[in-house]
């Protein structure tokens, strides 16, 4: 399986992603789920998957293959020349469609599930932060001032703290720590989601990474944000009123 | 949905379940999911359903059939008078069998699913306390030293914090405020899953139940641990180190 979330606040977008992928519980690898395209100074766009990894790798070929050409033929439109991030959506929508159309049948014949989902965050110069969800159909939700985060994959271990915490004026800080701590909640309760993580920040008006990490399994600050969270936790837990008499 | 969990502690077992079903959204009702069975000073059990509600009634009215007709012919095996904690889950697997094999395929092909589960939480003078997750096919499970609580229905919101707390030392005390917030969090996070709560605790060799109570909605002792568990988060969270520099 794979955790992915997304947040868009005012400050900005934060994307956390882990790098399990699964076929099965005895054929677990490693795969990045998260890449990111640039355009310094113009653009910052992130793209994390989850689902059927065929498909979805499929999907950033199709993306790249584009880009490429662009080089030699400028007149060819990527998520790097078009004019929206809503454009950008749209284009990995039509790759995602064309994915399915091609080999949806033959996978699910096969027995195995075609489906994936994509997360796609980012800002272009004259435009707002944007974050966008796209399904197998190739159709796409956006999030909004009233849900200012998406999820992909294991996503309820993760949510309660989420709910709790963000809002559209939650800072930038804030919403790193949130993902960390949704995805820490997440490690510790599913297997099939594992370290090392991806970490991608981009402030609102930057067209930049602020962030751009890979977080391994021996990171001290995500040891130490998860060992805070443990105590505080602990201490709040043990804080609580009885309710025995 | 529903979300049901059962823990059991050196001390004891505690029980929690909500109160909501739904088949959809805009069918929204409220059914008991917990059930309670007793023989004073000699078994103290609890029964929680999930899954399709048709079977999950007809396993309880078969197992008061019997309990009924023990009255003229105490013969008739029963929960509340057969050997062990093990036979209790026994019978009602073999309830749940006999449901399924007369409903499975009429409910199947009118488009609904049959499956259910059933946990079973005890204990029987002469024995230990006992704590089953009984699956569609009357096969089962018991809790054990490594894993000393079950969950069913809507388990992932609510499973970090048991995952944290849950041991079998933990106190009946620590283990009733832990799956009240588990259930805490997966209030906050989705809709399926709805106040009243239905809360039991049996102390380890009391034959009874310390706690056999309805939580409702503006329960102020439910109210002050969502609380103070909000707060704690908040306060924990924001003490948490800074990972943007």
């Amino acid at each position: 399986m794979t955790y992915c979330v997304a947040v868009r606040v005012d400050q900005g977008l934060v994307m956390l992603s882990d790098t399990r992928t699964n076929a099965g519980m005895d054929n677990i690898a490693r795969f990045r789920k998260s890449f990111t395209y640039h355009v310094p100074g113009e653009r910052a766009i992130t793209l994390m998957c989850s689902g059927n990894l065929s498909i979805t790798q499929g999907v950033k070929a199709t993306l790249s293959k584009a880009i490429k050409e662009a080089r030699l033929d400028p007149g060819v439109e990527t998520i790097l020349n078009c004019e929206t991030m809503h454009r950008v959506a749209q284009i990995v929508g039509e790759a995602m469609r064309a994915m399915q159309l091609r080999y949806r049948e033959s996978i699910e014949m096969g027995g195995s599930g075609s489906s994936a989902s994509i997360m796609i965050a980012g800002q272009r110069r004259g435009g707002k932060p944007r974050l966008y969800l796209i399904y197998s159909a190739g159709n796409f939700i956006e999030a909004t001032e009233d849900t200012p985060f998406f999820q992909i994959g294991e996503h309820k271990y993760g949510k309660p703290i989420l709910d709790r915490i963000i809002k559209r004026e939650t800072t930038l800080e804030d919403a790193t720590k949130a993902v960390l701590v949704s995805m820490d909640s997440t490690l510790r309760s599913n297997l099939s989601v594992g370290m090392p993580l991806d970490l991608t920040v981009i402030p609102t008006d930057a067209y930049d990474f602020r962030v751009r990490t890979r977080i391994e399994a021996d990171n001290e600050e995500f040891a130490m944000i998860s060992q805070s969270w443990s105590a505080a936790l602990r201490k709040g837990f043990e804080d609580l009123p009885n309710v025995l008499d």
